[in-house]
């Protein structure tokens, strides 16, 4: 089953309607995308797999999924670690940065040292809105991401990957391959590129929107927020 | 095993205290309890025993917590009606009432008519800042609630009830019995007047403030966002 991607361009254009006359809050969105996530978390390395999930928070929405995937995660059990370098003085990061704090979950400084002692990693750095060159302090982030034999779960996108084209041909991500995808609301076009297993999270869109933007709402199951799919890179 | 109940004035203090030092936005705890109670509803009510949900939504944040449950419930494949005959100009009432409209949920005037049609009623009138008389046109709709052999259930409380004290003892809703209730992040007092199918829900209390408010957090399981616990009522 070949799912419809939706380009950066459509990408923006649908959460901006989401927010507008379909009438979400961000904070609404951003709670049940961060939901999904920590459900494929849950889904591809339960807890008796190790605990220790190092979660790497990037400075725009792709990081609030982040943040709130993190909350749902140690609720569950885990034990979260955050890397956040880069924090906005946006009112709702720190608000969900806040969040964890009450919980108890530890912020680092140090994304290589911290990834020895974890059991999983959370790719929450860039999203849909990524495009150009990686900037300080991500490019050995993602080098220690590329790197590590611990397993990658990536939000909406591997972080650096262009939307369209996929991994940069050469330089910072051009040998980053995480083992779990989850695209929300719909696969992005780099897709085509991923060979490792593929989710779909996000299930709040109506089948009016998803109509609007030419794409698929996938067939969830029971209570689930997400759906594994068929990555499409499997297919080259 | 007895859980500790939360009264109205400490209830009213927990929710100030999570949306001012526990930096949670309404957003984001509506989204989270509703969620809950649409898991509930999954959990007692399955799809195959009959899609259409009534639900009965009041002008407070019980009746928020009753419209995004609709919504999630709907995604899940059910069918809703929602009968929401005061609306408050609230912004976020307002969202979350256009959320429903666009995945083509009906909302009627008459709910004693829409009953009859029902297979299930969830009960989102009043919560625990209720207090005082029913007013118009409620009590109509509890008493069709206690005398409708269709299985209700209760978000927080049952609607009518006094918080401390329990169903009253005369007039509307002295008569009324919802077969479930989902106390949300504690039970209330009035829960030891309560005889049937009992669920905590609302997994996003830190043990921090629950522990300030003296409650205890229930252990949910997997990905739960609920739990069966049970029934004070049960040991009278």
């Amino acid at each position: 089953m070949a799912f419809k991607t939706l380009g950066a361009k459509a990408a923006a254009a649908l959460d901006k309607e989401l927010m507008s006359s379909g009438a979400f809050s961000l904070d609404q969105l951003m709670e049940l995308a961060g939901l999904s996530v920590s459900q494929v978390v849950y889904r591809v390395h339960p807890i008796t797999k190790g605990p220790k999930i190092l979660v790497a928070v990037g400075p725009g929405n792709n990081g609030g999924d982040g943040l709130v995937a993190a909350r749902h995660l140690r609720h569950y059990g885990y034990q979260p670690t955050i890397y956040y370098p880069k924090r906005p003085k946006n009112e709702l990061y720190q608000r969900l940065t806040k969040q964890l704090e009450d919980l108890n979950i530890p912020f680092v400084d140090d994304f290589p040292d911290a990834l020895k002692s974890a059991d999983h990693v959370l790719d929450a750095i860039f999203g849909f809105s990524f495009s150009g060159e990686v900037r300080e302090p991500f490019p050995a982030v993602i080098n220690a991401m590329a790197e590590t034999k611990i397993p990658v779960t990536s939000v909406d996108a591997p972080s650096s990957w262009n939307i369209e084209d996929g991994p940069p041909s050469e330089g910072v991500g051009s040998n980053f391959h995480p083992d779990v995808l989850i695209s929300l609301t719909a696969p992005k076009p780099l897709v085509k590129h991923f060979k490792g297993l593929h989710f779909i999270g996000g299930r709040f869109v109506a089948p009016s929107i998803a109509k609007k933007y030419d794409f698929d709402v996938p067939e969830y199951e029971g209570l689930d927020q997400i759906v594994e799919v068929e990555a499409a890179g499997q297919k080259l």
